[in-house]
């Protein structure tokens, strides 16, 4: 079996709204000394796609609390200044994603409308680019519950089967395994955030060995429904 | 900044009971191509610790829900079959962490009665033989609220910090980062799910390049006290 390779892409430019990744990507590769095989997976941070997509809010011109509903489906805790919300799209998380860091001071970026389309739009030009069969990530830091700290999760995803399903597969023991379902998109976005780092400028990561399926499924999958849920 | 690699340590035994793990592991290296250096972090699977540390119960002799119940401090969930329950450790997991995969049929293995300890013992005998500073996570598969699919995450780590905190520094449009934190160990052990795969026999992986603090610290650092969670 193989290694495994996470490459931080250096020397992007500072995002902003109208800033096409794909192009701005696919002109640093050579100067970071990579080249784009299949089965490569991009992951890029929500930050810049939000930026590039306009996601950006005057914090001094809206109520923060009133954009945070807006963003939400349903407010889930609520305790002091903290506010875990649950987004639109379905993910559980503080200010439904709504963040002040990396952004010029008084504004804010909301997560982007459609992180799996996003991805499926960018796989698509970075496959009509360079030939090569990719897959798309969009990561971002989520706390979760019962331990501490945050980790970096898959938003959106395009060309990966976001659960790979161990189920009726066997062990080294012959027994079949049970209810194994692996969220490989959100291990590649933990993997990727070991390279980007929070205060450095690292937005695009690229790994390189893993082997995954194919699927057009994006993190929608992920999302479990709330009937099926234990901690809601 | 450089790359970060992962490489899983093939031709290791099957695991038992009294094994010892560091000599097995040094031993096969020059095999695998690996030499290890400062900095590495030795991701193992919790299966084979239980395994060595003879965390082994018979299923036909012990009642599994009486075990489940010895081995948490409380049961969190219970719907039909399934019981989320809060370990001793602190961990909150499906079956208090005890699983019937990648054993004998008829056996189960709990967890590891101490993960950070182990940890500990086995990064001073692999610093010993060696002479390189390294550090050691043990990892298991657990699921998480909200989201499908269960991800690697620490249940043990010894030699890195666990939480990597970024609160005070300055992100690059010099905003203060406030309240980020980051589970690096959590990160490091999804990553090494990717190349360990739950049907393979992959029990150890090494991880190389990564930028971490030393730190005595050890995964209990990670366990958030129930009067700070809002998902109890």
């Amino acid at each position: 079996m193989n290694k495994v390779s996470i490459f931080p892409v250096m020397h992007l430019p500072e995002f902003d709204t109208g800033h096409e990744i794909v192009k701005e990507l696919i002109e640093v590769l050579e100067e970071n000394k990579i080249s784009l095989e299949d089965s490569d997976v991009i992951v890029i941070t929500q930050k810049i796609i939000s930026k590039v997509e306009g996601r950006k809010i005057d914090i001094n011109k809206e109520d923060i609390e009133e954009v945070i509903k807006n963003e939400s489906l349903q407010i889930i805790r609520k305790r002091g200044e903290t506010i875990i919300a649950k987004t639109k799209h379905g993910f559980i998380c503080a200010n439904a994603g709504i963040d002040k860091s990396n952004i010029e001071e008084g504004f804010a970026l909301l997560l982007p409308e459609d992180p799996d389309k996003t991805c499926r739009d960018i796989r698509k030009k970075i496959e009509h680019e360079t030939g090569k069969k990719i897959s798309v990530i969009i990561c971002d830091t989520f706390g979760r519950a019962w331990r501490k700290g945050q980790t970096n999760v898959a938003i959106g995803s395009s060309g990966i089967e976001p659960l790979e399903s161990y189920i009726g597969e066997k062990d080294t023991f012959d027994n079949e395994l049970f209810a194994t379902e692996i969220a490989i998109v959100d291990e590649l976005a933990g993997a990727a955030e070991l390279v980007m780092k929070k205060s450095d400028n690292i937005p695009i990561v690229i790994i390189k060995g893993v082997k995954y399926n194919i699927s057009d499924l994006g993190v929608d999958e992920l999302i479990r429904n709330p009937e099926e849920d234990f901690f809601l």
